[in-house]
């Protein structure tokens, strides 16, 4: 056990975490935080059609392809990562998606959890994810779960951001400075154009628009680009400054 | 112009300020800050129902006695303090007071503001307020504006605790470690005896109650004491950790 | 003073009381109570289309059809009814209004105030008045204003049904049972035939299917008819039976 | 079958409605009705951290000191009790605990149902509680379901108050005054004393705060405690006094 | 493959679509296109009380009647009608209910889709269908699921009037004019009046009021009749005309 | 009067129609209708730091400036255009606004309003807007106002896309398609350059954006650009199509 904070990310699908959350695992690594990325699946169905447009592709090709598509991006960004692999479109609430979580919860010991809003019309893989993490978590907490482990803390919860953050009733309260670790995101983003490759403009400029708001919400002159998030919990502070 | 920090501190009657921020207001001021109350009115006729069983008060009588409440319980908390005297129940959305408030922000610079929250269906004062200080705040930042005053950022605006919270639907999202200062809320609070002494025991408790939540979300175990804001607007940040 | 209890009804235009709360009306005062209304304007340009269909109609000739129907309606529920006639569409917040609503509130001393809710997009007046009432009840309450008449308590503010409830966000919470004296409320309905005639089958059926689901809601299966009303502050009990 | 009122109270471990419905359950029970309370589990995991920290403790064991906490704690405020001891941390939405919950519901024939608000996000076992309630009543309702037991009318479904009321969005619409059997609500509390000591004086607290809100709101200047709820379903009433 | 508009209802229980939107059907019908009912269930416990009063009913017989009378219904309004038959009170959310909702979509390939709102304290069946229509379209969208059939585009999906508009959180956003079917939607409403006659007048008269309030909201005054729809998702227009 | 369909725009100061509706109003236009702008300001002191930049600026330089801007991209929409010129940071809701936006909405007797959002807790000219929109349109409609000219209809009232969307509860329900006309809105925009030039970009990639959720949500796949507009009013339709 060391005193290097953690971050642990759940991402419903292989490439959740790398458009919505890369810039802030890339920040966290950079300034000496250890990140843990779990994807629960591969999007093998829901969000790999650039795959499936190329001939010849099966469930594990697909998958295999974006196991290594994550991998590469995790590795750019400078974070672990898990797979669990338990089916996307729909993911199931099953006591082994617990199970797992948990014990994740439990060996990484967060400080900080990053996972999906708690709604999305348009995809009910996302925030069925939402409320696994947050019952996870509280099981993580329990006194009385599993004495071979260690209960957690009171980690908060940041929500990253939707597709289409409006209709998702996502208000950000958290932007996120990433301008100096933004190229880290670029990268990391295009080890997923395989499978999504249209996405990279759209987040790319995503980062620039976050960006011009956090410097109209009183952000330094020079930040570029950002990332929003959703905070789940008060914040505890110690000062007002 | 110095690089101290500065707060602002808008509250609609004398008193405001002493039950919902003044661990807030002595915390910043212990870290090195600078803050300026400024209070629209003395509360001289909806909130001094203490002196008003007093005999022989008349509307001076009481107002000069909360100025001297007021005044000693912003010296205990080392901040400044301005009355604009404007006359309460109800407060008046005049052009008079969004001058003088624009003009306090332009001449304070503040690096945060406190006032009242959005809604408060007991106390439409607080709500007008709050609505007042937001719009001051964007009057203060435009460029053509009082060319001999200089534009201000864009300051977080924290809104601090109404008297029933749920009703308000006032949601903390900051609960604030006042932990080492709580002694002087509550010599700043005794201080308004006079008019609200009914209220003291109330705070301290109130005090106690959201520094256990404090520690329930996060916070150190040495907490002891908290306060609650929400905010009005997304935070800026460099960092998740 | 007696131990009579009192309703207050504060109703933008002249005939909003009969449409929305004659029921309730009604019923408080065949129940012993006193009933006090008052009218703010006569709805003289913006609810009395019938009348201006009618020829050689003016401003003058209008508000006394107003004042005369609504007199009667008011009659027919046993109320007495006082006619502030500020000027309708739109109604301004003035010192004069205030002062006159307060100065009721502290002689008809309510248990209960009834006026519109807080929201109403197609009607503006509406959704001030509920302002104006809270803002009234405020200063009413306190300590420090007009000596000479006595500060009331803490009566509840039932806001009755809009005309659209659902673009209103008007959510009922209380259902009141009117079966009893639905023949009063059809009839002081029929005394504002002359400027709002299709209103009257519209509200005879909305009475019926409100009563419909005070039924579905665990009332009698007597009830034939109710109305709806939403509750500004919380209700106080002496037991959950 | 008799006509003695009966209240239902749903908690999710065994003490949940000790700290948050004891004053109503004890109240309800003096003024002549009958209470019966299920415990889907014993919080034998999730809330008994003060168990746990004792040497040599197992499930069982912890179970079995709940068992006899909880039922300590009926009985003092008078009520029935029975364990359904379903496993926490998570609580399952399974056929089996329907068919427990809605069988106990035909058979009590609940006036009154009271159970955990809607939203937790710091506990799912509380809104899950909730919503299991509400789908049971609705089966409970069925005609055709189950020919062997009668269904049951529309009984109200009170939401008692979570640990952290503003971050669940509960917002209290009845305060229940439970001054005269506050001594029993303390007695109740301290016979959970070892699982979860430092919570006594915690809602010993909160029945104060809650009692001073009751008198803010209208109640009888003799109120001194009171419990907050809210509702679920419209009321129905007979009478606005 | 044709190019005929092709609606998708789904009805929880046998009689949904019949009272909340069998104008929307019939109109769609009308105008070319070609509607296709899925009943999740028959309703047979929860929603035939008027048949379980009738002598000698089982559950086998009352699925007969429902099946019947829904049957009937569905051609008045010239509609295709499937039921699943899976169970109601409760609804369970198996994976065989997802596999036929999602073939039925990709088989119908519908334009749009009507089915129950997000929200239903009453009647948790109707909720949960919400969900499962949403999940089944992601499915239904997904290019890795089934290759043997196409996915589906992102056909609006509307949500139909529940019985206690308000207390779901139901705001109608389309008033559909249906006047010119409303006499078939009167024929397919008395088809159920074996298990459900209570409720033709009731929704009779619910259309008539929703087309007053079309009439308002700037229809044609030749409008009489109306239905209330809530959409999930933005419309996306080539004009604001 | 003629058929012609009218569009009104009302913008609280001089430059927010372009970036946030002129695809809208050059769509209008394009497809026969006429398009009415009304510039509450000239946005002469909170929106024209570009200008004020300038050496010599003083506010009529600054309003001739921003005249000719607005004038030249009105006539590069083809849209008419008004200016009140009543002051801005604040606007304030005097009679003399109400007479002028009342007597212009009897005029031009528009079929859609376009305007601000409800809320926007960093402009709140732009909040007051709406709500004087919609209070003017109440008087608009009324039987009684001004007999020498008639009543209006009840226009939909959309509105359009405040600066940060997601800060101010701006849930888009339309998303229009202006890729023909886009050509047309980057015109209008460029001619807005001298006092707000770094907005160009911003709003040209937020059109992008908007295109590509237009698509997402089953717009045609040739859409490049879109508007995100809200509807204060539900619509009233002849087909579910």
């Amino acid at each position: 056990m060391t005193d290097q904070p953690a971050m642990l990310v759940v991402s419903a699908h292989a490439a959740d975490f790398v458009w919505r959350a890369s810039g802030g695992i890339a920040s966290f690594v950079r300034q000496g935080g250890r990140a843990h990325v779990v994807c629960l699946t591969y999007g093998e169905k829901g969000e790999s059609q650039g795959l499936w447009k190329q001939p010849g592709m099966t469930l594990e090709t697909v998958k295999a392809r974006r196991h290594e598509e994550a991998s590469t991006a995790a590795a750019v960004l400078g974070a672990e990562i898990e797979f669990l692999d338990l089916g996307d479109y729909p993911i199931r609430p099953t006591d082994e998606l617990y199970a797992a979580l948990v014990a994740t919860m439990r060996r990484v010991r967060p400080d900080v959890i990053l996972t999906h809003p708690a709604r999305d019309p348009y995809n009910l893989d996302h925030s069925l994810v939402h409320e696994v993490v947050l019952r996870s978590r509280m099981i993580a907490q329990a006194a009385g779960h599993d004495p071979d482990t260690r209960p957690i803390g009171a980690p908060q919860v940041l929500q990253f951001e939707p597709h289409q953050p409006e209709q998702c009733g996502f208000k950000p309260d958290l932007l996120l400075d990433v301008s100096d670790v933004f190229p880290l995101k670029r990268r990391a983003m295009e080890a997923m154009e395989g499978a999504q490759g249209h996405l990279v403009a759209y987040y790319d400029e995503l980062g620039g628009r976050r960006g011009v708001q956090a410097r109209r919400n009183g952000g330094a002159s020079t930040i570029t680009h950002a990332e929003a998030y959703e905070r789940v919990f008060p914040t505890v502070a110690g000062s007002l400054r």
